[in-house]
This record gives C-alpha cells, structure tokens and sequence, in this order.
C-alpha cells in the first residue's frame, strides 16, 4: 500500500452523526479511484477509532505514507493544536512514515460555490416516483 | 429585493473563527451574482448577529424571501431543533415573508470530491514568488 488517507472528525455522542462520517468516508473511498491505497476515518474525541488508532490500523495494513484531512469548519483549538499532537505521537512510534495534514475543509477555495449550489437544492420539486 | 440569503454558523467564542464565515460569506456574496439581492450570515450562539437579528435586518432592507443555509457538517440538534426554532419565531412575526431553510452543508453530494480536492492540496510545493 502506497499512501492513505484519514479523515479526521470531530465525534459526537450522537451515533447519527458519527455515522454520516463514516458513510461520507466510504463516498470518499469510492471516489479516490487508485488516488489513495485505503480512506478511512478517526475521531479526536467521542468516537472510535482515536486518531493515533486510526493511524495505526493503516500502518498495520501496509501504508507507507497517510494525509490527514481534518474535517471541520474552522481553524480553532481542534484544527491548530489537538489534531497535530495527536499526529506527532504517531510520528515519533513511526519516523519512517511521513504523516501530512491537509488544510481543513473550511478553507476550501470551492466553499462558496458549494454553499451556493446547497443554497439551490429547494429550488427544484421533490422528485416525482 | 427579491430572494435573500442567510449563510447559518454555529459562532464560537475564538473572533478569527467568526471571522472566517464573515470572509466566506462576502466568497458567497461575490460569487452569487444576480443569484441572490443580498447574502449575510448570522449565527447561532456565541456571535452577533443572531439568526433573528440576521433576518430581520434582511427584511428590513426588503428581502421579500429568504433562504437560510446552514453551515453545519452533522444533522445535530443545532441544526434539527435549534435553527428551525430560531426561524420559526421569525416567520410568526412576518407571515408574509416565505423564511426556506435548505439542507445543512454536510449533506452535500460535492463533499467527498471536495475533500478529495482538499487532500491533494499539499502535493504542490508552495507556489515561488
């Protein structure tokens, strides 16, 4: 396996929540083609796997590098702070694996477009079956 | 004014965080084109203006429609029960005024080429000036 990717979530107590993560993780899976050998998810808190289980369980399978992709919103304490001490816990058991963090999603440069394009989805009748 | 829209943020107590929707708000804004007469942000807690304030004030500068979107990553209780209820107490105070709150961002079917997209970011070296 060449390089994987984790897709680091907040968590929730809510099971609802947690899953809509692990099933946008799987759309993600499908649509990386050969992009990337294994997508998974992990948690910074309130939901398993933890980061550095989810770091593990890919180097366990074989992965020889791993971006993180934080999924949030914002640059708070989560995104500057908590997620990169979780990483470098990693990368010290693991120095010959190079772990990089993505930005998080919030600064994605498609953002407006895609709020735009949410902000039409009423616009159209609910489909007739 | 014709149809408005109301960009939905949770608010945090970090101003950069706030600041951040208000920068994505204006994206949205110069992106909509004639799409939208006018796009703001309000937010839920935490942060001024609140969902009330935002919409009145749209209605105040003649909004004669308004499409709330929020920008939520989980279908958590903020955006089942906490943002309906801060629009409902809107639309009783203007009948006249159709309030539509579109599907939370998470929910989007871009999301899993947008983090994709989001994920390669670090394959290019910085850009040399």
């Amino acid at each position: 396996m060449d390089e994987a990717l984790l897709i680091v979530a907040h968590g929730s107590r809510r099971t609802a929540s947690n899953d809509e993560v692990r099933a946008l993780t799987a759309r993600v899976r499908e649509t990386a083609g050969g992009r990337f050998a294994a997508v998974e998810c992990a948690f910074l808190e309130l939901a398993e796997p933890s980061i550095p289980a989810g770091l593990e369980a890919l180097i366990a399978r074989g992965a020889r590098r791993i971006r993180v992709m934080p999924y949030f919103l914002a640059a708070g304490r989560h995104v500057a702070e908590d997620i990169p001490a979780e990483v470098d816990a990693v990368r010290a058991a693991h120095p010959d694996i190079p772990i990089t963090i993505s930005p998080y999603l919030g600064r994605s440069a498609q953002m407006a477009g895609l709020l735009l394009d949410m902000a039409a989805t009423h616009d159209t009748a609910p489909a007739a079956v």
